[in-house]
């Protein structure tokens, strides 16, 4: 006879502990939200929106796409998953108050394990005065063994407007706020079995996102602003679509912006031989913060300008590099693509 | 040399569309809210709370536990992943606003299919004026030929104060709207083989939670209240527990209100050899709601009495059906327990 493990024990899963205990044992690391009213538990959480509306994201993460066991642990999972969706609320100008996860797991899931995840979702989310606030847990497909987490996040604008990614104008300048391919850097680092330096393998595991810098974008006027999800060219390519311009990368402030001082980058590089410019431009998972302010503006701390805004011409909205196609200065630092793409 | 499928053509996959065209294709499905300030599109939506505070939940639904393909059709999937969740926004007496979707699914997934899902969430979320307001769309795990769906519904409460499953009082009443126990059967029925009766099978396929009733049960005092979504006995327990008492339920009350006129359960019943109580006891997945009213309220239309609420003696918080312990009750009637377990 079988008998199943002490609770809490080294052998306890998903399906030992039931989906119940388990979600209690997961609110209990949730944290509390400033602006939590009902919390997990009830059919739904009720949170405040004292702006009257809410900022709202979804992202979702499947192991073996975006994360693996083996590389990250359960907590660095928790970690980015929150990151992915807080950068986006931040990137709309809102500051994040809460968040709601979908997890599908296999039966035999160490509890341990998302125990950390949970863990990890609370810890990126608490500083920010957000925590989890509801979710559902439910048995992987049949045919899996992977974890799928889908993270919601929302938001306050406590005020702003919200600044979208259609606002840039010719003769606004681009700015960025944080890190630019030290993801992508981290995971080229991991790929080949290494897992140093460290530095980079972290940011590969927990993105740090410069979340202040999104409000106070919206408050210096910013005119449109997204998070660096997909890389920089990809994701400025959607803004210019979005505003119908052609966005200007100028390379040798954006060098200076994410290259100096030299670091893990220009390490990394070196050893594979990879240029460095080739991260920044096209990893993704940084969660950086890429903006548009009018020319007048005072940028707030945090963040450096990069480059400029056209109108677009014959060739309609686009990305340029030091007035050269994106596309085209990818494929000469031997990028793949201006980003990660997807069903790839 | 192969050649992708022309754009829209019957072999054209997630894979051959892209990420990026499969969100504005389903955007184009997605109906617009009229809470919706910001759409789908951008980093995050904006949707207008103008009660100040927000009713979010989220649930999972996976291909091979939730659903599967040959026995729902795509906008059968996409109408249940919303009631799914528009049942707890409506459970906490809220009108839905919003839904945000994320779906990992295998790069060969039809796009056809993924518009149909798409058309389901949005003719099920249309007519109580939400819509789709964002979602992420990525790869299913390499492992994986399966669809996970992940829904979070938002909803606003309009003023009035959420309704708890911890209100309950001793000399309340219980009270339910909807049906129960269909969804069940027609399980029964398709697990079998069969795809008749059709009001069976078709209520496994698409819910229909009694939407209205939630916010009018929250007007007319509900003390506490819960949507049936693993079962009768089993969310009645989760109320129970909550609220510290014992949940009473009349067998003959809720057989009135549940097998009167006879239908497709007693058909079936009677075919396979089963108590229909069982699936109207234990059947999950009809996202009725259940709520218990003060002694004096007067209940709104589509609410029926089947019992009553009393104090919680020695053996703690639980549900009685007709005085005798739900796990009897369920196990007598030849069910395996008093409601849906994942993990089982």
């Amino acid at each position: 006879m079988t008998r199943p493990p002490a609770p809490g024990g080294p052998g306890e899963t998903v399906g030992t502990l039931g989906e119940f205990a388990l979600i209690d044992r997961v609110v209990a690391r949730a944290g509390v939200a400033r602006a939590t009213e009902v919390g997990p538990g009830d059919d739904a959480a009720v949170v405040r929106t004292p702006d009257g509306r809410v900022v709202a994201t979804t992202d979702v993460l499947v192991e073996g796409r975006h994360f693996r066991r083996d590389w990250s642990s359960g907590t660095d999972v928790g970690h980015k998953a929150a990151a992915a969706n807080l950068a986006d609320v931040a990137a709309m100008g809102a500051v994040p108050t809460a968040l709601l996860v979908g997890l599908a797991c296999p039966a035999d899931t160490p509890t341990a394990w998302l125990e950390e995840v949970a863990d990890g979702l609370a810890a990126e989310a608490g500083p920010l005065g957000a925590a989890v606030v509801g979710g559902d847990t439910v048995a992987a497909a049949p045919d899996s063994r992977a974890v799928v987490l889908s993270v919601t996040a929302l938001g306050d604008l406590g005020g702003r407007a919200p600044v979208l990614r259609s606002g840039a104008r010719p003769g606004d300048v681009l700015a960025l706020a944080g890190r630019l391919g030290w993801s992508g850097c981290g995971l080229a680092v991991l790929r080949r079995g290494f897992s140093s330096p460290l530095a980079a393998v972290r940011a590969h595991r927990r993105p740090e996102p410069p979340y202040a810098a999104g409000p106070a974008a919206a408050d210096a006027g910013a005119t449109a602003m997204c998070d660096v999800s997909d890389g920089l060219l990809a994701d400025a390519g959607h803004l210019a679509e979005a505003s119908g311009v052609v966005v200007e990368v100028d390379r040798a402030a954006l060098a200076a912006a994410t290259l100096d001082p030299p670091g893990p980058l220009q390490q990394v590089g070196a050893a594979l031989g990879v240029d460095p410019l080739a991260w920044v431009l096209t990893g993704g998972e940084d969660h950086a913060l890429l903006a548009t302010f009018p020319p007048d503006a005072t940028l707030p701390p945090g963040w450096t300008v990069v480059g400029g805004v056209s109108a677009a011409g014959d060739d309609g909205p686009g990305v340029r590099v030091d007035g050269r196609p994106a596309a085209d200065v990818a494929q000469a630092l031997g990028a793949g693509g201006t980003g990660h793409v997807h069903f790839g």
